[in-house]
């Protein structure tokens, strides 16, 4: 078996100059904010990627059939913009398999025409936040003043910091090949599903890209979330009163 | 050392339509059915597979004898029916293994002519259970109807969820080779070996081969196991009441 | 880098039919037996082996030189036999490794004109033992009742076991190769260094090699090691003493 | 991917008969020593090292640009010596990268005609230390007497004890090549940064170079280390007064 093996849904010359990745990460932020776009555009599966460094099983879809561990390629070919997505459930088993997975990435980028590549996922802080900062990391120096002029901040560079798995590797092995990598944060407490982290990324992504994208679903699973933590609260708050009032 | 090294045992041109896989897993539901099957059938090793990706010990039989772990291959060709099974004590060490011995397995799938692989497994609840249902995934959607009507169930699919190790892998790169796949995973606490729901698994696969396998030493394992439960539920009551006395 | 490398120190026709192994594991009663013959018959080292599944560091001796991870292949070549010994301080860091280090180890041995290979080590129960049993597992069922003349155990057997690590894939990829395969396991707690339970395998073993062995430095050892668990048990009976006093 | 990718910056015919390690470690005592020296006298990068071997991220640097993890090659030339360095913020991620890495390390110091490599480490002694002293070991013993003539002791070599990672395998896998190793070690308590004990190793390494190095910018480190242990001290001495007068 082949480390990686990439199957091509579609053969035909499209190509696109930029790739958004929206793999597993902190607080879902990446995967949930490139998974509405897609759905948002309409975009199509164009690619599946394989490899004996995911997990070695497979996920049984709600009718039961088995469908072996994958990454894919997504593509949006409209007027407004032709755009790459690389989205999946799960990343590499073993660190030596990040390596090897994204120079796969990186095969299939350049294939593509690919030029610009934004790697999303949530920046956790260890707290709820209320207004989700968007926090940045380059490639390239000059990519900075054009990621602040679109609302990205680049104050977390102060702390050192590392981005590990595809995020960070897309950017760091991209360089040598002369791609731009620009990484997309949204602060996020990490401890559940955050859409209104990803909402904040996309208002940032959104003005990088310069494209229209309707933020209402994220909005919605965002307010859905929000009730769901204030219900959380509120039993809690009760179980403390019950207890008082039994102590009392 | 190859990585997997094959060794067949006989050399002839008897072709198997069909592979039953029966490695361990939950509560050795997969691995009990198998072997009960082999035995009543009276099949026969075929072949023997060595690994690197094997746990690196030898195991000694109540002779004194080692045997280097490995996985084998029996068959059974009869009036009523050509099978293949994949039996064994362990599967892979590491996540890679688990996809390179499987593409092995696979290998000597097609070489030997099966066109249907069935992958038995248990389907772990965290509770004992008292008539066991079969969860069923399938690799190719149209052998839904043929798995329900010989009494699998697919309510599981609702739930998400995985199939790991060989079980999920022949199914998943399994479709890839154009081999239909479909896994039976007898409902099961978890906790114990479970004859039981091995019984209840071999009824489903009984109606899908088609062939007559008397479940009678089956039946008695189960038995048997009934009444170490039991047992061990009585002393444990025992116990709770010379507590209760002695508190008393 | 290799994945293993050999260096042999000496170029001669020497041939030796038997190989002695005695690398590090429970209680290191084999590494303790098998550097006790050397040692007593004056064995030479006669090749060096280096591997990347050794772990990664060097070990330094009195004098403050490093010494890079290694097994070594010591020889004796007398008028009462020529023997071949494999020893070192490590086993191989991960489970792939075991498989190809044994592979290179029965490569040498081949070379060298073995026909039986000797694996050394303890057996651990879990309770000091006063009189340590020998027991043991073959590799040919022909073998048996040779290692039973010697003094040898198979009472073992019946509880299945595993023997992990080279001393047990000597055996197992061994018999692939025509190479019979002995593995004598002294009977010891686990716990401790045992030069006792050494001492005990010395002597199946003497009888199966048919050598005269000094056993008494081993003897020496042994009993230090007695006076050592004497003077803990003693210490801790003091000890416990104190406390009653003191609460009295 | 290949395992280990280096990228020379330069392409001249400059040859070094040093290398000089610092990878970090214990107290971070060789890194802090080795690029003290490097920053003193004006070193210049001229290679880079990047491996799979290596944790899967980048690194963000104060700007907020992304860096692959790499270990880099760094060169002095001036009138007094030639001096390389090979330095980084990370070793491999498993033991058989270490051994791949070295040798990569070793291919390029012979490429540059190296003869003596010194690796620089910490001595970690579990306590706070007054006065470090710096062990030391050799991978040829001809090499002791420089070592001790220079201030550096091998009391610790009576300890036994092992060298883990690229400071122990460059001594171990470079006498293979021909190349001497030097290790010399400052004693630390291994609980923090320790610039102190780097300045003792500073003084014994640079009268192996016979080169002149100004030692005030690690003294000031080592001052500032001292203030903020002596402010810790204080505060936890602080606490425990009043800890107890609350219980007086």
């Amino acid at each position: 078996m082949e480390n990686v093996t990439v199957n091509f849904l579609r053969d035909d010359d499209i190509t696109a100059p930029v790739l958004i990745e929206g793999l597993p990460g902190i607080g879902q932020v990446g995967k949930l904010t490139a998974e509405h776009i897609m759905h948002e555009l309409g975009a199509e599966k164009i690619a599946e990627i394989f490899s004996l460094h995911f997990p070695p099983q497979v996920i049984i879809d709600e009718e039961g059939v088995s469908h072996l561990v994958s990454n894919e390629i997504y593509r949006y070919a409209g007027e407004d913009a032709t755009l790459l997505f690389l989205v999946g459930d799960f990343q590499s088993t073993s660190a030596e398999g990040h390596y090897i997975l994204t120079e796969t990435y990186l095969d299939i980028a350049e294939e593509l025409g690919v030029q610009r590549i934004y790697t999303l996922g949530g920046y956790g802080v260890g707290h709820l936040v209320e207004n989700s900062r968007v926090f940045a990391a380059v490639n390239m120096p000059e990519l900075i003043p054009e990621v602040e002029a679109a609302g990205g901040s680049f104050e977390n560079a102060q702390n050192g910091g590392v981005i590990v798995g595809a995020s960070g590797l897309l950017l760091g092995l991209g360089v040598h090949r002369g791609i731009e990598g620009i990484c997309l944060m949204g602060e996020t407490s990490g401890y559940i599903v955050d859409p209104k982290s990803a909402e904040s990324l996309l208002h940032v992504l959104k003005n990088l890209l310069n494209i229209e994208i309707d933020p209402t679903l994220l909005q919605q699973r965002a307010e859905d979330m929000e009730q769901i933590i204030a219900k959380i609260r509120e039993a809690e708050e009760m179980k403390a009163d019950e207890e008082l009032s039994y102590i009392g």
